[in-house]
């Protein structure tokens, strides 16, 4: 399939070098910083352009992976018939595509996606939607061809899946800065901490993650939290913190 | 070594699974509950006992592995003289110990354990503590001959150490379990989050977590993030939670 990627970030690399791989066609790379585009245009050996109206204009798909909130500016001056334009947002709503095509999607990877990693889409589940039977088919014709697992879900789904997201991952990670924060505080690093992180994310393959709660909230073990709240005292955002997260996991426990 | 263990759940078997394998000598498993304690003692073809006056005199390490508010009322029975007693508590003071005998110390393995896992101790670190140049020799022996990373650590970096662990292990494993509460809601299951949780902590091997943050806080999306705060208008213990958390990593993000 011919591919036009508007956007070189993260997604934009990580998507195009995936679909060369799969034998797709990367056409064209649009940005509006002309040496971005060029660079990206040189890994995947296609044409690069920094002007929204010189975009090639017989694509089998575009896929608009930009920042958020750039994605209706772009939309407004993207002028195509029928050819099938999807972006890869979590949380931007499909419609603000329908100024381009009759054609349009979504293409959101659930995956934190940064350029210099290596990269396969084969186990990243692919969430797709699209307002036409047309749109469906190519659509899902592309995300079978990069990765095994492709759902289709409606734009409230696919919000809900975001915001599940950004706890699972943002949230999480967020965890371990706090961690690291408090690890230098004693002359550690978090490199101590490190193979409990990893084990903590592997085992939810044994079971479900509120099953594998432990902890002092879990136990209740209202000694130890009072103790922990204590050490907290010096840092409020850190203790309200601790306390909301310890009274959530007992909440959960009593479900 | 000759080793005595006070206690049969999660941390005594797999610690005793170990230092047998390591060669050390599993003389007798202490339980109150003596099918318990039987059938620990099954699996390290040692003795066993539920009464702490008929816990055999001569090991040369006891090892106390059972719930924080317990070690105190157990310690306060066993009385020996010069053998070495320790407990494996993150957060309980060695000086509980007291009463057992002249050297005590804590052997605290920084890692969530469960029974039935298949776990080698060789790559988890394991923080030691002691209140004599004797205990200590002993006590590192006795933890570099199963793990290759230990630590010695004082009461306060220990506590320290526990609480960057609650914050690194217990409260992410909690936000797995609020984004398959969300996923749930929407028809789905966490099989769809579980790449992206297992790479969110892997990537730390690559930075650190404060650099690898991404998400609408981290890039003060704040349309995002009210749409967000909208979903969770109904779950105001999730509302809230999502709301500090924000704030905690755009704080981060500014020192």
């Amino acid at each position: 399939m011919k591919v036009v990627l508007i956007g070189s970030g993260n997604i934009a690399t990580q998507l195009g070098k995936s679909l060369l791989k799969s034998g797709h066609q990367i056409v064209q790379i649009y940005n509006h910083n002309l040496s971005n585009a060029k660079k990206l245009a040189g890994i995947l050996s296609s044409s690069f352009t920094d002007k929204i109206e010189f975009i090639n204009r017989d694509a089998g798909v575009y896929i608009i992976a930009i920042k958020d909130d750039k994605i209706v500016e772009v939309a407004s001056c993207l002028k195509l018939n029928s050819n099938l334009v999807v972006h890869t947002s979590g949380s931007v709503d499909m419609n603000i595509l329908q100024p381009c095509s009759q054609h349009i999607g979504v293409f959101y990877p659930l995956q934190t996606i940064s350029k210099e990693q290596e990269l396969s889409f084969n186990k990243i589940p692919l969430c797709i939607e699209c307002n036409t039977e047309n749109a469906g088919q190519i659509l899902n014709k592309l995300a079978s061809s990069i990765s095994e697992k492709v759902y289709t879900v409606t734009s409230e789904q696919r919000k809900i899946l975001h915001l599940a997201a950004v706890f699972a991952s943002n949230f999480s990670n967020h965890m371990y800065a706090i961690a690291q924060e408090l690890l230098e505080q004693s002359g550690f690093g978090l490199e101590m901490l490190k193979p409990l992180i990893k084990e903590t994310a592997a085992r939810i393959d044994s079971a479900s993650p509120i099953k594998l709660q432990t902890g002092p909230a879990q136990r209740e073990d209202f000694e130890i939290i009072k103790k922990h709240i204590e050490m907290l005292k010096n840092n409020p955002d850190l203790k309200d913190i601790y306390e909301k997260l310890t009274r959530n996991i007992i909440r959960m426990k009593k479900m």
